[in-house]
């Protein structure tokens, strides 16, 4: 269940907080088209990572100037179709990426491509090893270390593909600190001001990533967007009046701190077991197939029983998924009112990382994705079907002889 | 790619060691119509864990009376749907369960269901905590330890709706070692003995679940279906002896040791980063969208350069996913010829607990899946479209207006 009037609201407090056209809404945390029409009525831009999102995108008649098209190994495929919609920015991650542009390029219609350059600035944000992105030794962008950054701003500034247009990095997620996001953007206004002196490169973009922290359960103090986006402007304002810069466009991309407090996931209670002395599992009918974030990730989260939701907690129970798995749980150790088969189990913030991430596991269909507003409920993602799960399929005809006996 | 000799000649070991009408494939591990077709003509039963996999059984034209029905938290619907379907047997996971066949089955046609209970023996296999599932502290079946065990016994004994066939267990999974079955064949035989000279119930069936490890990468040393046989079989004989019992119908249920070995997983190499010193990366156009278990389990696995596949190793990469995370990582540190963007990476032994766990995540189109026999190759999966992606998808009418500016 996505709450429209919270999904409006984070955006529009990021909004506010970075100013208008400074915000992308970093699709893969919940992207389907009815979520793309509300993150573009409010005006942000969108943050797309693969051919997928970007049909997406495209389906819902997102305005594809205001499409940022990301990725750590973007096919020739899907740079061509960026290139046909005529996104925005393409966020060139590699040698390769800029490689294909350059034969792609030239083939699309237009001008140059504007692009940003994705670079790993070297900062180790702490957060889970999984969701950590700007060390030295990571799969995404050009390392500034060593001198790749500073040969991929020549090679983009030399090309008659693309247009320089900015910088991008990303240092992780779920961080709750703002030192982390100054330190980054000290990072990259140090390197735009080198590039700068030496090249003459202008770097008119500044695109910092997100992972803005949220709140899954006790122990996550998240800040404001205002608190981050202080800390980034100062540091860059700082940064380019001491190199006398103009200080670039500063961009952010939240996506699981617009979408993650916005979802509750509603499950039924179902059998309940009890080892006396040891443990009171509760099962419901969903599990790690449609939330696999507390088996990756070790992710927390809090419930209540809607149905019961003034009585007081009395016992504390496990919460278990479906799955024939021990690793689906959901929740270890929480305290509820007496669950009884039947009850409605509402996990909060899971609008972010959930549905996108739901497999068939076991062949559990998908559940329904319903976003309310005002009084009003309304199907945005229909429930898989048991036919839905076996659409994909064929049997080859030699196998479908008369079985013996 | 299913390797459908490979397939068959797994199911064939089992079928040999274990006796005609022991093995079940569990279906969890990989699960199509035409793997069910396969499984069928080999003469094995299969075991389904939810109302989607008891579906793509039944539409394969899988022999009903072959399946056995799991599951820690069957809905209402759901055994609905298996009595309805006449499966050979439900796998009672607990009380509420029992409670809800007792509602049900004097609705159903017919004499009354037969069951295995599922047991929790309290033993403890040395393997990934998430699929450790034998021990106490389990979500699964009843407890050994503090009478649950009995309790359920004694109630399907007394019931009108349910008869009491056998007894089930599951003790983990990739499990190298035949000790851990033997305790567990003993724990059961103790406790058969034990219910039949207090209650004079008799256990026809014992099945103890499956977990045999396979070959992922060194250090993986799988045995032979024949010696887990050999010893599950002489403790059963034993305890029989022992206690004067008829030897119950032994029963298996491997999924991974048959079908993770006959699947193989093709990816094209795409961008290649080498960050020097460090590491290099080389992206494919796969990762944890369709194999999640690297990240989920660490697990491990090994691969060659199809297209080179007759050259020698000369440098160490690691394998990364085209998902925009850092965890998205396949292989750590595999030593392959010189890679090159357009190679053909196989990554193998990826029959298991790949395709049935994958996801849309990155909106990432699901792989196709493609049976190979005798020289001939056949889709028995088809590959996912964008259209696909955002089939279920509804955007309400009040969303659909135009966008400002």
């Amino acid at each position: 269940v996505v709450d429209e009037a919270h999904l409006r609201a984070r955006c529009r407090a990021f909004k506010e907080a970075f100013g208008e056209g400074a915000v992308l809404y970093a699709g893969k945390a919940l992207l389907l088209k009815a979520i793309c029409r509300i993150v573009a009525e409010e005006g942000l831009g969108l943050d797309v990572v693969s051919g997928g999102e970007l049909y997406t995108a495209l389906a819902a008649g997102f305005p594809p100037e205001r499409l940022y098209f990301h990725g750590n190994n973007k096919s020739e495929e899907e740079l061509a179709e960026a290139l046909a919609a005529g996104v925005g920015r393409i966020v060139v991650d590699n040698f390769h990426e800029l490689a294909l542009l350059g034969q792609l390029a030239p083939r699309a219609k237009g001008a140059r491509v504007p692009v940003l350059l994705r670079l790993a600035p070297g900062i180790e944000a702490h957060t889970h090893d999984y969701i950590k992105t700007g060390q030295l030794d990571s799969k995404f962008g050009f390392s500034l270390a060593g001198g790749q950054a500073e040969e991929a701003v020549a090679l983009a500034a030399a090309s008659n593909a693309v247009e320089l247009v900015g910088l991008h990095c990303h240092i992780g997620s779920q961080i709750f600190k703002t030192a982390p996001y100054a330190e980054a953007a000290a990072v990259m206004m140090d390197f735009a001001a080198r590039i700068w002196q030496q090249t003459g490169t202008v770097i008119r973009e500044l695109d910092l990533g997100g992972g803005f922290g949220i709140y899954y359960a006790p122990g996550d103090e998240p800040l404001s967007p205002r608190e981050y986006a202080a800390v980034m402007r100062e540091v860059v304002a700082a940064k380019a009046e001491a190199s006398g810069l103009v200080p670039p466009r500063l961009l952010v991309e939240p996506g699981r701190a617009i979408a993650g407090p916005a979802g509750t996931t509603l499950y039924t209670v179902g059998a309940i077991k009890e080892i006396p002395g040891v443990r009171k599992y509760v099962a419901v009918d969903g599990g790690m197939a449609d939330n696999i974030r507390p088996a990756l990730y070790q992710a927390r989260y809090e419930a209540l029983l809607a149905n019961k939701a003034d009585r007081p907690a009395v016992e504390k129970v496990s919460i278990t998924g479906k799955c024939c798995e021990s690793g689906d749980m959901l929740i270890w150790d929480i305290s509820l009112p007496k669950a009884e088969p039947g009850d409605i189990l509402a996990v909060s913030c899971t609008g972010a990382y959930c549905y996108p991430m739901a497999s068939n596991y076991n062949r559990l269909p998908r559940p329904a994705v319903v976003l309310v507003y005002e009084g009003e409920a309304a199907l945005i993602g229909r429930r898989e079907t048991y036919a839905d799960l076996v659409r994909l399929e064929v049997v080859p005809p030699r196998l479908q002889r008369r079985l013996a006996g």
